[in-house]
């Protein structure tokens, strides 16, 4: 990197780890963050989860990165500062901040709690603020955020297993909630174990429902079922199993954004079964309508859900003693991370430790 | 045709108009139905509506037609014997059949009153029913049938115009009550004014709904609002107008089976909003799944509702004065009518005068 010039330093006030290029090596990096207005609090960053949508941003997978970027949308925090019009948080809480600190709070949306489908949110990073400053993300020592897109972390949760549930958590347990798919006596199958999968059937579990893990790694089928408290296991490339399994879910839900056919999981579902698909795929599924229409059933997406949902997610999880299973890395590890997550090596979540590892750069 | 033998012609004890093989012309034919039993009744067929799924079977261009085949299965009849065991109808009275005349009556579809998904479901012709002998539809003289499968007719219901409903009419009717598409305040999109679409537009109008129509013929606009009384008339390929129309629409009901794509109707609805297929298309749709994730989307399909929704439908009908707009045809007008059915020219069913216009072969 190149270092900053002496006024540049002077002017910047947070630190954290950037990307610079498509290369998606993160190193140190000055920037500013915004005073703390009056709905704001400034939180010390303590811990940061690695999403796989970071991994697709730092090396611009989607085509829409702006560089530098400082990733991390899955950040625990302690307050530091609140402005003087702020309500739900003093000094020495613990704060959450997942994937948008930001919307317009006019729009239907908005007004529905819905603040994460508004036209105009506002991503943790790689977007600019309503006052033109970039948003860096949470890789980085702090963070100023208006009160309203921060959730009160419960006192005594676990802040390092809290982290992931800011985005994994959310995004999983909204569809769940929204379309109903894990009251008791519900059969929940659910695709892909990883950071997403993992924490879906914890939730899922705790709601009551039935819940079956489908993988194409036999591999996992012990630790689903003996340590997850999934009730069953299905290997979605065993054609015995899957034709065994016809007809009997009541819901799936599907964290794979890798490439896969959708048909095998329509005929998992019962009439009126409901396939959730939460993983994006960056190309077009194929849509057979002949199986959607001889058992009324649906395909839908979710994106995360609004903070009104991830509060009542991060309280359901406390009580329900609900974490991400994760390895918690140094700052300086990150890169290692990254390309470890790439390659679906982690058991299930990397949790930065930011609050201990991460030093200024000079 | 070949002629039946003196003793065939002794055990046939019904006829109508077949088809014998993929050219799909339909000719005079003998045929047996079973004797009236305890459950059954006995109808003189009066009208046959002409659905679009009848000109697929007689050509077999879904590869499962048992030729010789007779086609039909929106029928209107008047009672004519009714087996002891008999509740809902006596001699006299009208009845309709729809796209179904056998289920298990077991399973939890079944019990649910979703006979139409019953995987046992016995369809109106070109299947085997329970005791051996095939199905043959409504291009008849009569037919016999379980009374659970026959809805009454309410007295003074015009009964040509309510031929239809027995599978258009519910197919449209089902989903709109299942996925709450019309109630008041709904915005809702109906792609497609053929048989199935205009009486979509009638029966979401007197639900409530605001009701846009969206077609590729800008020649059905004026036909469409002042005729049908849509409220809204889009041309799915004016870019300025779907442009213009974009996330305005809660739900959107797509009775096009013809080949097209999903992702500008996916792009017409709101928020948490549905797209629901009734029209089976042969080859799969491509599915983009961001655009559902981004706006909590669905995609469903949706068959023919059971048998008490259909009676719900017919009462409903009856009540709000909707029927078919059909054009009355004589029965050897049949193969003409399918002609002009293959290429659209027709506003917007046909229905066969049975009861006036199929005479005895021979």
């Amino acid at each position: 990197m190149s270092k900053l010039s002496a006024a540049e330093e002077q002017s910047t006030n947070a630190y954290g780890w950037a990307a610079r290029d498509s290369s998606g090596i993160l190193s140190p990096f000055h920037f500013i963050r915004r005073a703390n207005g009056e709905k704001d609090i400034t939180l010390k960053i303590l811990y940061c989860g690695i999403c796989h949508s970071d991994l697709h941003l730092v090396k611009n997978e989607l085509g829409i990165t702006n560089y530098p970027i400082v990733p991390g949308h899955e950040i625990v925090g302690e307050v530091r500062k609140v402005g003087p019009n702020v309500t739900k948080f003093k000094v020495g809480d613990k704060a959450g901040i997942g994937c948008i600190i930001g919307s317009c709070r006019k729009c239907n949306n908005c007004k529905d709690d819905l603040e994460s489908y508004c036209s105009k949110m506002i991503w943790t990073f790689n977007q600019e603020y309503f006052d033109g400053l970039r948003t860096f993300g949470g890789y980085s020592d702090k963070l100023v955020v208006d009160e309203h897109f921060a959730v009160r972390i419960p006192h005594g949760f676990a802040l390092d297993g809290a982290a992931p549930l800011l985005c994994a958590g959310i995004t999983v347990y909204s569809p769940i909630k929204y379309f109903g798919l894990a009251h008791p006596g519900n059969h929940l199958g659910i695709v892909g174990l990883g950071g997403l999968g993992h924490v879906a059937v914890k939730f899922a579990k705790a709601l009551g429902a039935k819940v079956t893990v489908i993988s194409t790694s036999p591999s996992k089928e012990k630790e689903a079922i003996e340590h997850l408290g999934a009730d069953a296991f299905l290997v979605s490339r065993d054609q015995d199993q899957l034709q065994a399994a016809m007809e009997t879910m009541d819901g799936i839900l599907d964290t794979v954004s890798a490439p896969h056919s959708l048909l095998p999981l329509v005929g998992l579902l019962k009439t009126n079964g409901k396939l959730i698909v939460v993983g994006a795929s960056l190309k077009p599924h194929e849509l057979p309508t002949m199986p959607l229409i001889m058992g009324r059933k649906l395909i839908a997406g979710s994106a995360a859900g609004g903070m009104k949902e991830t509060q009542e997610m991060i309280d359901f999880a406390a009580k329900n003693n609900i974490t991400a299973d994760i390895e918690v890395i140094p700052m300086d590890y990150v890169n290692t991370a990254l390309e470890r997550l790439a390659k679906g090596d982690v058991r299930y979540r990397f949790v930065i430790d930011v609050g201990n590892t991460l030093n200024p750069p000079f």
